[in-house]
């Protein structure tokens, strides 16, 4: 008897492993927006932002390949090409977040971002929101409700409410960002009283794990004045929003409109080859980097560096920003126009799209169609409280022609559910 | 004017970035045991354990390139080359470790392994040696007296002497083991006191950065049995040890003659590429699966899991573990040769030497051993209390050749010294 690969999974890897969708898809071949089960089966991949610029780009696989045979060395003998990535990545950013650490994942990255607040503030004190997801270390895990930490939450931790788009804090969309204002103040004030004072916030630009909430630009400068008043620092991950994803701009902190004292970046950076980083203004860095010995064996490796400068350059010689902000404008409208009763909002920054339903159940109605999808070989999962929104989040190379079969099939699987 | 190397460093990267030597060398390529530096000059590599097959060994860089043309996604789709590596690696172990999470750097693998320990137990006190290094994640660096954790450290660590050669615990070679036992009972009853509990005891099984102390097969029998008896589990840092560096066997812990619950790898998996797992006993997995939803972007990706398996096949097709105890043999006799009125002991295990030097300033001696060695084209350096061995850890496939040149180098730079 054949043992099932679920089977294999739970043998090799124990239980409770993650897998998406009730039957999992078993991918082989990727290639651009495309991706190819066993059987020959083509998918649309709907989801993936780690293959940013499309699942094996010749270019970056070229540069892995061609480091990969020459040197692969970590960062205590000199190299040229992590300096070379440093500069051009920082370059992006026009604030003075302007020094980075090169690691291997969002989760060390947002790790590292946490003990720079500490560093610099001398405090523990620490405020994410009530649904989000920063990554998987002991420390990081402690701000996800999601996935609760093991022995439970450590008491230097606050979760405030976060943005919705259908029950906005404060019961209006206008009155959302005052109100996300003063549960990050009384978050500060409950820190301080406790005696842990506090080191930072930590969020996402685009409330990404929150489930995209519809917020504009100025949405957060109540809340930076309070971190600022109080003297915190604004860490911010950008590994979903970075890299150009939301269109306008090629970070979500810089549509957002604020300057953050960390940026932390992961998935998308190299295309998925491991690697991640945590960039700082230098005054922070300093605070860290004389607090604390730190080295990354693997962190901005010669071929890691590589990948990371082949997919700048790809970002940058398709326009993939460019064209994502047309692709985004083009699906949001399609989206937009999709017909069924459930469907309550409509929403999207740059190549990140949520479709919200509403009434009874309407989290097993958005699973059921996340599944419809996927037989009609579109990858796409929800996000959100109870699951109710679907999540679009494609690598960037994902252009009109696959937008207008995306559009035409949700609406198929709408009228069919 | 051109800004210098260093200078650019600390411009992208801040300061306090560590670098190896004093003239920090500025390596360009690499092949088998040698490395280039830009100005062409050669070196033969004695110490980088990563380039575990040799620096860019072409069938791993084949195996990469290979594999990101084709597919490079997460394992929340199915996959047959991370369960293949799996189940090739597990098959290594003589025990009942036979399942892994598969993350990216031995930071976030022994990060797994204290919580999987406090998941088992339900308790967090936890216990590893005064000279020891397992990691940099805010969690893992409380168990670091070379790199104190931001903050100071938490009360749940306990840190006991670690093993000594010049100065063994207890007064002598024999009285070792039951003294170093002894010290781990009074840390559990210590924690036990304190209200946390003892959750386990992470150790290397060379006690590779306590300075490789000389210790014989048994040498942990009684630690192990107290850990055992007072419910704790031992968590065993394999990064350094394993993969046959210790030549005898393949794992250090079969070297030394114990069975852990957790097995912690890294660095030499794919020969540099980004990726490193935490093994467990499948009791010790599912109690961590079941109270944490952990999930890896980039662990075990299908390229990962092809430079992971790349490696082993080398491993194994050349003979890299019997070679290494072939060459190990030769080599210490050379090192036990060498002359100098300083020299105070000479030891090594496998592919794994130290050469310790006494006397007053015997740190600055090895410091400036290291800094001729470099100039004659010889990479390695110092490790131990007081920085006064000398660390000789090639590349597995370090031969006799190289061996004869290392110790006519070390015997020259011992004259000249």
């Amino acid at each position: 008897m054949t043992e099932s690969l679920e089977a294999r999974r739970a043998r090799l890897m124990g239980p409770n492993v993650p897998t998406f969708y009730r039957r999992p898809v078993h991918i082989v071949r990727g290639q651009g927006v495309w991706l190819w089960d066993k059987a020959g089966k083509r998918y649309v991949d709907c989801y993936n932002n780690v293959a940013h610029v499309g699942h094996c780009h010749p270019r970056v696989v070229e540069a892995i390949a061609r480091q990969a045979a020459v040197l692969n060395t970590h960062t205590r003998y000199h190299h040229d090409l992590v300096l070379d990535y440093i500069e051009r990545l920082v370059a992006t950013l026009g604030h003075d977040v302007r020094q980075a650490i090169m690691v291997c994942t969002g989760s060390e990255a947002n790790d590292l971002a946490l003990r720079m607040a500490q560093a610099v503030t001398g405090k523990t004190g620490i405020i994410a929101t009530d649904a989000t997801y920063h990554g998987n270390t002991a420390a990081v895990s402690q701000l996800s409700t999601r996935r609760p930490p093991i022995g439970g939450r450590a008491p230097h931790v606050r979760l405030v409410p976060s943005p919705e788009t259908l029950a906005p804090l404060g019961g209006s969309a206008e009155a959302q960002p005052a109100a996300f204002a003063a549960h990050v103040a009384a978050a500060i004030a409950d820190l301080e009283a406790a005696g842990f004072g506090f080191s930072g916030l930590m969020l996402c630009p685009v409330f990404a794990n929150e489930g995209l909430p519809a917020i504009a630009p100025g949405f957060l400068d109540l809340a930076v004045e309070v971190v600022r008043r109080a003297g915190g620092l604004i860490l911010c991950d950008e590994v979903q929003p970075g890299f150009g994803r939301v269109g306008s701009h090629f970070w979500g902190h810089d549509w957002l409109g604020f300057a953050p004292d960390v940026v932390t970046i992961g998935k998308p950076m190299a295309n998925g080859h491991p690697v991640a980083a945590c960039l700082a203004r230098p005054e922070v860095m300093a605070a860290f980097r004389e607090a604390f010995g730190y080295f990354n064996t693997f962190g901005g490796n010669p071929v890691s560096a590589a990948a990371c400068l082949a997919t700048l350059d790809v970002i940058e010689d398709e326009g993939l920003q460019a064209r994502g902000a047309a692709t985004s404008a083009n699906l949001l409208e399609r989206l937009g126009a999709l017909r069924h009763g459930r469907i309550e909002n409509v929403r999207g920054v740059g190549m990140f799209f949520g479709v919200e339903f509403g009434g009874d159940g309407a989290g097993d109605f958005a699973a059921d169609l996340v599944e419809d999808m996927v037989a009609r070989g579109f990858l796409l999962n929800r996000i959100g409280r109870g699951g109710a929104t679907l999540k679009i989040r494609p690598p960037m190379v994902f252009g009109q022609a696959e937008a207008d079969l995306l559009a035409d099939a949700l609406q198929a699987a709408l009228d069919a559910a």
